[in-house]
């Protein structure tokens, strides 16, 4: 079976990496280039998309932000999965938050701004403060901004407005304005939707942020009814856009409710955990759904975390003393703040996992990993 | 880094996707071609044996049967991780048993054999039945004989006589008489030496073999007592040998006592469970010890078994469905008893996983597993 994703980046790989055992075959599309790669060697192997449609049984994506015309390259084929419909979903928070409307799943407030006028009519209707993102580009905390306080208005827009003539030529660009949400802790669901219907999620897994970028991800004992709320919501998204593959969605939690903040139509950065400490890894799962394969197990096998490795492209070698740690590295040339491998480490209990991070906190050079320290602390006070 | 591998079978292949993460390349050196390939994409990389070694900053082997010169030139060249004597004793029995006894390890009785004296001498220095292999050749089966009863002794002979004059010209052909070892059971001991000395090994796996050819190994909770008589012989073996990298040990089991049957200076088909059932499995650990990296831990992480696919090249989709059960095909084409792919599953329990392979003894086709049944069936009686 031959699979083409697009995009060539480390979720190709780690998707051709889980699968090659499984004698299935992806090759990359290098949206840059506009080359097809293997993506475990890095050679190309087709000059051109078109070549990629031809070779490939399924198609696939990596990420969400495709032009339009390769997706309806793709759609064309009848091998896309999930749709182009799906995915361009996924890249703009317009349509995102009519699915989410139309699903009935909770979701903070929010507001479109393409003109002054909406930006005004925003801060009126909207209570600050307000988190603002821009509809089309941008994730890993790029094209946001905060406004905290209507003093900082005029600047904020004056931002916006430069960001919006930055942008591609043609393209109705616009913000979303949402009022921020005092969360308790930010978790996602990464899950799996095959072609008949079936659905299965991974525990819930807590993420920490860092500047906007995932720093730290923990896959925990499952909280049984915060679990139902999200598997609920994933269902209905899922099912409104007939997905296939793998979906992930990021929440707030506030109290014992969660409110949808954004949904990711791939495999999913705070999903990277499931390579070890799942049945089976989002990689694989994604690959079953899209070959019609079925669906693995997504059990939790036991308390994992993952560690992003940003803007760096050493770690100390002692790392690999560390029970259970598994690092993986994305064979990416090092610039400030890429994400450029991650750590895996798992515990046979939470407190083992604590300990085990901990161990690995006083390895890692505070300079780079900044946050976990004060992360790994924080989660062995709530542990005692 | 990156390894050159002397054979591009599935244990290189398995290497190198163990390692990729690592950002680690692996290169094998096919000795059928005598190229040099990449065991992801099959591709030649390079067109002699002396390109590799140029590439590499460490080389391993991933089989034993290597020619000398081979050996030798890897060897000269100071990056061969074990050295080659340590894979010469793997290739040769009389080596091996010299070892074995130097080392003060329990071995069955034994007696070589190249000469028709040297037969006639060995049917009287040894009880029946015995068990007679080939010094030089043959694994899996090949290369072996059974004798049960002196009226054999003259057909026996003659068999032998002809494996002789039919092997390779010029080479001191032998073969090694044992004793028939009247076991309860075949268990087999996988562990790593690293450059320092350190060691580390997995727990005792049970294997099962089917007309003389792996098909189900288990990975149980440990039996502390056998486990530390095993390690003790691992690393009288591993020192003596200033072993580095994996090898693995297969031992006769009789009451509380373990005896060796023979060793691979390797990666071994019985420890291909860890790749999901280990903490690190015996791929990465491998190329871990040979690039000088800490050795990862060895620890069980559940129970765990792997199941042989040998001769058939497509199983059904439904096994996928057995929670925990992963697929891992060599890519290889289909030829009768030829080692396919092999597929493991794990449990929480040995209860849970005794269930599982009994889900999978039902869905794999019993024509090609005709032996799963009957030990799942024990499996589950010892269990109960």
């Amino acid at each position: 079976m031959n699979v083409l994703v697009l995009g060539a980046g480390q979720l190709a790989r780690m998707m051709a990496l889980a699968v090659k055992p499984l004698n299935i075959t992806i090759r990359a599309f290098d949206v840059g280039s506009g080359k097809v790669v293997d993506p475990l060697a890095s050679n190309i192997v087709f000059g051109s998309l078109e070549q990629g449609i031809e070779f490939a049984d399924f198609i696939t994506a990596e990420f969400e932000h495709i032009d339009h015309q390769t997706l309806a390259l793709c759609q064309a084929s009848g091998k896309l999965r999930p749709s182009s419909q799906a995915i361009k979903v996924g890249g703009d928070r317009r349509l995102e938050k009519q699915l989410l409307i139309k699903c009935g799943v909770a979701n903070a407030e929010h507001s479109i701004i393409a003109t002054k006028a909406d930006f005004d009519q925003a801060l009126n209707n909207l209570s600050l403060p307000l988190i603002l993102k821009s509809a089309l580009a941008g994730y890993d905390g790029k094209g946001q901004w905060r406004l905290k306080d209507k003093a900082q208005a005029a600047a904020t827009w004056h931002d916006i407005k430069a960001f919006f003539d930055g942008g591609e030529q043609g393209v109705k660009h616009a913000v979303v304005a949402e009022q921020m949400v005092p969360f308790d802790r930010e978790v996602s669901l990464v899950g799996a939707r095959d072609s008949q219907g079936n659905t299965v999620v991974y525990p819930l897994t807590e993420n920490h942020h860092t500047n906007g970028v995932l720093s730290v991800s923990i896959a925990r004992e499952i909280n049984q009814a915060l679990q139902a709320q999200a598997k609920q919501m994933f269902d209905s998204i899922a099912n409104e856009l007939d997905y296939i593959g793998v979906l992930a969605i990021e929440f707030f939690q506030v109290g014992e409710q969660l409110l949808v903040n954004e949904i990711a139509p791939r495999v999913h950065n705070s999903g990277h955990w499931t390579q070890q400490g799942a049945d089976t890894c989002q990689f694989e799962n994604h690959i079953r759904a899209v070959c019609d394969l079925p669906l693995g197990s997504t059990e939790l096998v036991r308390p994992s975390a993952m560690i992003n490795i940003l803007g760096e492209d050493h770690v100390p070698n002692e790392i690999l003393q560390v029970a259970s740690t598994t690092l993986h590295w994305y064979g990416k040339s090092k610039r400030a703040g890429r994400k450029m491998g991650h750590i895996n480490v798992s515990g046979n209990s939470e407190q083992q996992l604590a300990s085990r991070l901990t161990q690995l906190a006083e390895i890692l050079p505070a300079a780079t990993f900044d946050e976990l320290n004060p992360y790994v602390t924080a989660y062995q006070q709530q542990l005692s």
